[in-house]
């Protein structure tokens, strides 16, 4: 169960409403006012809580836990222990974090300054939005409805910032337009300068860089990434892509919508990622490149050619998935026979 | 020798002392008394000096060394050159790093709130703690005897902190408790949410982080390394671990006691380590495994099953060390035959 | 062409003079008073601009350039369309970063201190240099003429920046002597001790770190990268060295003059480069090597052993490049062999 310490949330709420929110079918009979009071993991909930079951792997789990409702497939409710009340719904997990969402929303702006926070006064700030301890917002910056600004982050001069977005504690923009609902988790840098210049033995010498970073609606930047902004051309973040901790993302890369990228990869400079591209942790694209949409790139790969829409690829240099196991388990049976 | 400009050390101190703090020997009939003024290494030290010797590719620095007091295993001692007195430990690194504590404990804090800092008059700050200029601490956070908040540093509501522990500028923190004599430094990023939501093309769906970071006693944690809170369990790291920079560490991740991860680490969440488990430089390890105690992970490795314990591993995907350089001399081999 | 929402260049410049910045050549013929309002790449570029071309990769884009003028070796000048003004140079992308930074040179400082900065009575700062809003410097630190300070940055006790240096917002710094016209990108971290310590069962010894971190002139260090200091030698950064973002530089590492060290690259304890080396990005080199002058170290390499001058090695455990190449295909052809 969540700390109070750390987490008040909205419970209890009636099970008809958690239903909905959760798009899940309540059994018949079931009493739709019945009270529930959180979200818990199946190890964790009590008999007034929800879980969830979807991954055949926590069966055991499932099987005993106390959970008074439980999320699963339709298919999987045959293996419910007793006396648990189980929600029927084709995504579970998905479902499961509607619910939650709905007990615990994100917290809401405190409006206004904060004591210590540095607003210049030609930056527009929403009555509504929340400038915290220390924050550093500078001229001609533009702060919407609702929007959160943590304490000592820094928003640079002319950084525009939508409805509803959250900048974390620490984070620092600047040459950015940055959407709705966009979340920048802390410490994160976005806007700075390319790594662009022309290598010389007399002294390399710098390429001003000129373009922006545009992050769309719905994105996440994990905590200590940093994007670069565009040499000339605009780095772009597409709408609902999710971005986790100490990725790094180079000049004039566009990452298409609803892709995933997970903890320390890197993008290199003027990459084009489709939409619903993952790439999985500590993988690396080099410049210049295209993948396509729904591509998906391994654990530590090192990606040196375009990837094609909806390939999967691992290994460095990557190549197709199914090569790289082949490949492991061949040099895997030669390194046998040599020693044996 | 420490620049003066930085350090100011607590030499002289008698030589006696030094070797009773470091656990070392002195030779029959040493004078307890003789002034040692600091540490140095082997090359820079001086004849008022005290500096260590063990691995022996230094021997010859050893030999020619102008240290007046040196710190070795006994069975080195007869390598000495003449008129450097010799203090025996069978850890002479150890003692080494005793003895310069000695000559170099930790700034003491200077307690008080710092002009520029912002302090929520229902945060609890001991009267012996030190709030720099520019700290931010929340609500209800908790700052223990002796601590040192650095410049710029967000402490955020509700977090405690141990008597005792450091935390540099820029780091942030919240939904954590921090024990004692924990060092958290520059830029690092603790508490935040983790990496989890519901992938789907209308839009991925974020669930609500729930749990907590637990940090416990004598932890160090590295500039910039990112730990996220749990996702319902907690992230808990282990009493006395070494976390170096740049670490990724995701959610509900579980560090045994003392273990120590080298810079630009990741680990995947849910993952469990024993205790003593060693990962090396940029080594990865995949969500949900099992790493037993007193187990090596080798650099760059990506561990993708579970590790016994102290077993070592090494490679992408990562096997047993004695297979993976079997591999690299049969894989060496196999070019050369088909090139040749 | 730059939202001027962001930019405003310098333009309009002669064209005279621009060529002769760039050290470009005009055509016979051409008036050197003639306006050129701006930079802009080929695609980007209109009758106004200057662009540049020198990767034949971009030919068809430099055959359809609206760009009024263009930098290119004079071998491709035939290839220019018709109504291009074209300026001749062996090295067109220097040519163009020169001309480039003329119109859009790094921002001047705006001399002071900024409300909300909190500046210890007995650092000095040089009269023409900015401190900015929430930027914290600590006792006895110095600040050199024309130096910013960005937002929320924190400069240490007794750090002292040369002339014309520009530290960004969130970064802090300690424990360094840093050199003229160096840029600290944002949240980069400077100076804070090593992992250093003694292992042991009983609680691992931390060694206290006496050295200092040395950045040299014409320096980048990039956002959220973090150079620790030495143990008791310094760590050292050559003269006009590139580092990008979120590199990690242990302590007593010695990068030589005018190395490029790419995005999420780690360099392990007492390393040491020599000048012009260039490390591709995630590549890690272990601790107490020697990069020989000229070096390149591929992308994801592991060095593990000591590089001579001019070697170019690629692969985990690294090797010549070419050789990896080998291996690459040679266990390629092994997998098919295997499964064919």
């Amino acid at each position: 169960m969540a700390d109070p310490r750390f987490f008040s949330g909205r419970g209890p709420l009636p099970l008809g409403r958690v239903a909905a929110i959760a798009g899940a079918g309540l059994p018949d009979g079931a009493d739709p006012d019945r009270p529930v009071e959180d979200v818990a993991g199946l190890d964790a909930a009590g008999p007034a809580h929800l879980s969830f079951f979807d991954n055949r792997a926590y069966l055991d789990a499932f099987r005993v836990s106390r959970a008074g409702f439980c999320i699963t497939r339709p298919a999987m409710a045959g293996e419910a222990p007793a006396g648990m009340l189980v929600l029927a719904s084709p995504e579970p997990f998905r479902s499961f974090c509607l619910a939650a969402q709905a007990f615990h929303p994100p917290a809401a702006a405190v409006p206004g300054v904060a004591p210590g926070a540095i607003v210049d006064p030609t930056a527009r700030i929403d009555a509504g939005a929340e400038i915290a301890a220390g924050a550093v917002v500078g001229a001609r910056a533009e702060v919407g409805p609702r929007v959160r600004i943590g304490a000592n982050a820094v928003v640079g001069e002319a950084v525009a910032i939508g409805a509803d977005t959250v900048v974390g504690p620490g984070a620092s923009l600047s040459h950015c337009l940055i959407g709705e609902r966009v979340t920048i988790y802390p410490g994160a840098r976005v806007g700075q300068d390319g790594f662009g210049f022309a290598m010389h033995r007399q002294g390399h010498v710098r390429l001003p860089q000129l373009g922006r970073v545009i992050i769309e609606d719905d994105v996440e930047v994990g905590a200590n990434t940093t994007i670069d902004r565009g040499a000339g051309p605009d780095t772009v973040i597409g709408r609902g892509t999710m971005i986790d901790n100490l990725v790094q993302i180079g000049h004039n890369v566009v990452i298409g919508p609803g892709s995933v990228i997970v903890a320390q990869v890197g993008i290199s400079g003027s990459t084009k990622l489709g939409e619903f591209v993952v790439l999985a942790g500590q993988s690396a694209i080099a410049g210049h490149l295209t993948i396509g949409a729904g591509a998906r790139v391994g654990p530590q790969a090192g990606v040196v050619r375009d990837v094609a829409p909806g390939e999967d690829v691992i290994g460095s240099p990557a190549v197709a998935r199914r090569q790289f196991w082949r490949q492991v388990v061949a040099v895997a049976r030669l390194a046998r026979k040599e020693s044996g």
